[in-house]
C-alpha cells in the first residue's frame, strides 16, 4: 500500500491518515485541492517527498474542479492553486519542487483544457511513481553504508510513510535489513509530534526490524556509551553548502554524534536539495502551534500548568560540518558539499 | 511550605507528592522508613538535595520504629536501614552524603537508645535546615551570573521542589528575579518524566517569572538562533574533574550551548560533589522503567505501538569541558575543575 495514491474510482487523492497511527490505519480521500492543503497543513500527510507528491495531486484536483472553458483561464487557476498549495508548509522544498515541475508542464502545454486536465494528473502520477524508484535507488546507496550488526539512531519518520513508498533514511535501513544485515534501530521518539514513536516504530514492526524507543534527549547517552555505530535521518531542505533543515532535534543529535566520532548520514532525494540557497540560515523554519507541545497527557492527566505557553519550531538547521555524507538517488555525496552537491546535478541531469 | 519537613504532630516525614503536580498539590506522610524508600524510588520526592534530606529523615523514622533496647542493637538496625535507603536510587550522591553524615553521628554517639533516637531526628532536621541556607547562598552566587534581560534555558526541575527550599539552578534564577532582574526562562520539558513541564513551569508560575516550554530537542534551535544568553541546570553528582551527572538530555543541551558560545552553569551544593570519583565515567547511571517513556498519550490515545520497548537511562554525563562554571554555596568554581573543586573543600572546611 502506498502512503498516497490516486483513487481512480473516486477520482480523489487517497492517503493514509498519519495522525491516527499507530492506533488505527485509516485511508482518507481528498476530493478537492483545499482538502489537500488542509491535509498537508494538519500533517495528515507529512514527510518531504510525500507532501511534494501530495501537492502535485492537489494540482490535479484543482484542474478537475475548475470550470474554466479555455486554456489561459485554466492555467491561471492552476497557478493560483499552486500558490495556495505552496503556502501550506514552508520548510520542505519538495513542495515547491513538485509544484514547479507540474506548473512548467502546464505552461508548456498546447491543446484543449480537457487535455491539460489529463496532463496534470499524468504529471502528478509520474512524480509519485518516480518517487518510489528514486527512493529505492537511494535506499540501495544508503544500505551500502550500513554494516551487519549496526545499531543506528534514527530521528523522526523517514520511512514509506514520509514518501510514496520506501522513504529516505528508513528506506536505507529497510533495504539493509532486506539484504540480510542485522540492524537494530534506536528510535528517537521525536517530540513534539512523536513521529518516531508513532510512525517509525510502527513501520519497523511491519518490516520485522528490531528497535527500541528512546527519548530525544537520551541519544547523547547512547552515543557516548559506544552503543551506536551510525546516525541516519532525512531532510526537508538541504542548502547548497550541505546545511540540512530537518525535524527539530536533528541538530543536537548530529552534535552528539560528532562529539563521539559517530558518522551522520542525511538521506535525501535531489528534489530536497535547494541550490538556490547558499546556506541553512536562509531556509525558512516553520513555527507550529504550541498545542502540539502542550497536548500530551500521562495517565489521563495534563502535564503542563493550565496557562503554560510553548514555543514550537518544527525544524532546525544542522550545519554541514556535522554531516558525514549526504545520500541521494544519484550516489553518496561527501564534503566539500558546496562543490560536490552541485556536481551531482550537473553530471546526471 | 517546604518540599519536605518533619510533621511533629504525626511524627512523620511530610512531603509534597511531586508526581501529582501541576494538577494537584497534595501532601503525603511517610510513617516508616520503607515508605521513604518507596517515595524516593517512585519519585514522590526527587531532586538530589531533596532525596538526601528525605533519606536522613528516613533514618529518623527507622530509629523510632526500632524496638531495640540497647545502643549496639539500635546502631546496627540504623546501619541496615541506611543501606536500604542508599539503594533506593544510585546516581545522586546526596543520598549517601546525608546518610553517611547521620550514621557518623550515630557511630560517635554515647548515651541511651532514646537519646540516639532524638539525635538522629535532630541531625536530619539539621540537614534540612542547612539545605535551605546552603541553597540560598548558592542562589546568590548563581544570581550574580545572571544579567537583567537574560533568556535562560533550564533543564529538568532544580527549584524548591528539588530541595528542601530554594533549590539549585532554579534558585539562582528565582533570586535574580527577586533582585529585580528581568529573566525569561525557556523550560526544557525534560522527557521522559517531564519535570520541566510539570514542576519547573509550576514553580515559575508561583514566582511570577515569565517562561515558555520547549521540547528538549528544540534547545539547539534557540541557542543557535541567538535567543538565549545562558544555560542553567543542577546535578545529581559531580566527579572530581568536574564531569556532571544530571538528568538525561543535559549532555546534548550543553553541547548545543558550547557549539554556540553560550555559557553553561551547573549549580550544585558541595554535597553533590564526589571527589572520590576521578571522572564521570565512574558515576553509576540509573536505568529506570521503560513505562516512564511509554506511558504518555495524546488526546487520550496511545502514542506507541502496543509492543514497543524502550530504553530509559535517567541521567547522562556532561564532560567538564562543556561546563563554564560550577556554582556552589562556597562560590563559583571555574576550570581547571580538577584543581579548583578540591580547593573549595580545603579552604572552607
Amino acid at each position: 500500500m502506498r502512503t498516497l495514491e490516486w483513487n481512480l474510482e473516486l477520482q480523489s487523492l487517497q492517503m493514509i491518515d498519519q495522525r491516527l497511527l499507530p492506533a488505527e490505519l485509516r485511508l482518507v480521500q481528498c476530493r478537492d485541492y483545499q482538502q489537500v492543503i488542509q491535509a498537508i497543513r494538519e500533517m495528515t500527510v507529512r514527510g518531504a517527498p510525500a507532501i511534494g507528491a501530495a501537492a502535485a495531486f492537489g494540482l490535479a484536483l484543482a484542474a478537475q474542479e475548475s470550470v474554466a472553458q479555455d486554456l489561459p483561464a485554466l492555467r491561471s487557476e492552476l497557478k493560483l492553486a499552486g500558490a495556495a498549495l505552496l503556502a501550506a508548509r514552508p520548510t520542505a522544498v519538495n513542495l515547491s519542487w513538485a509544484l514547479q515541475r507540474v506548473l512548467q508542464a502546464v505552461h508548456a502545454y498546447v491543446g484543449s483544457p480537457a487535455g491539460l486536465r489529463q496532463l496534470v494528473l499524468h504529471e502528478a502520477q509520474q512524480i509519485a511513481d518516480e518517487d518510489v524508484e528514486i527512493n529505492r535507488r537511494m535506499a540501495l546507496y544508503g544500505a551500502a553504508l550500513l554494516d551487519d550488526g549496526d545499531r543506528v539512531i534514527h530521528h523522526c519518520n523517514t520511512g514509506a510513510l514520509a514518501a510514496v513508498d520506501w522513504g529516505t533514511a528508513l528506506g536505507a535501513i529497510r533495504m539493509a535489513h532486506e539484504q540480510g544485515k542485522k540492524i537494530h534501530v534506536l528510535v528517537d521518539e521525536t517530540r513534539p509530534r512523536l513521529q518516531g514513536a508513532r510512525l517509525t516504530a510502527w513501520e519497523l514492526e511491519q518490516y520485522g526490524i528490531p528497535y527500541e524507543i528512546i527519548t530525544d534527549g537520551a541519544a547523547g547517552y547512547h552515543l557516548a556509551g559506544g552503543l551506536v555505530q551510525k546516525v541516519f535521518f532525512g531532510a526537508d531542505r538541504v542548502a547548497a553548502n550541505g546545511d540540512v533543515a530537518n525535524k527539530i532535534g536533528t541538530y543536537m543529535l548530529a552534535l552528539a554524534a560528532r562529539d563521539n566520532g559517530i558518522p551522520v548520514y542525511a538521506v535525501v532525494p535531489t528534489s530536497t536539495i535547494d541550490l538556490s540557497l547558499a546556506h541553512g540560515g536562509l531556509i525558512p523554519v516553520e513555527q507550529r502551534s504550541e498545542q502540539e507541545v502542550l497536548n500530551i497527557s500521562v495517565d489521563g492527566k495534563p502535564v503542563f500548568p493550565a496557562h503554560a505557553r510553548a514555543r514550537n519550531p518544527a525544524f532546525d538547521i544542522t550545519p554541514h560540518r556535522l554531516i558525514t555524507a549526504i545520500v541521494s538517488e544519484k550516489g553518496v555525496v561527501f564534503p566539500p558539499f558546496v562543490i560536490n552537491l552541485r556536481r551531482i546535478f550537473q553530471e546526471n541531469s
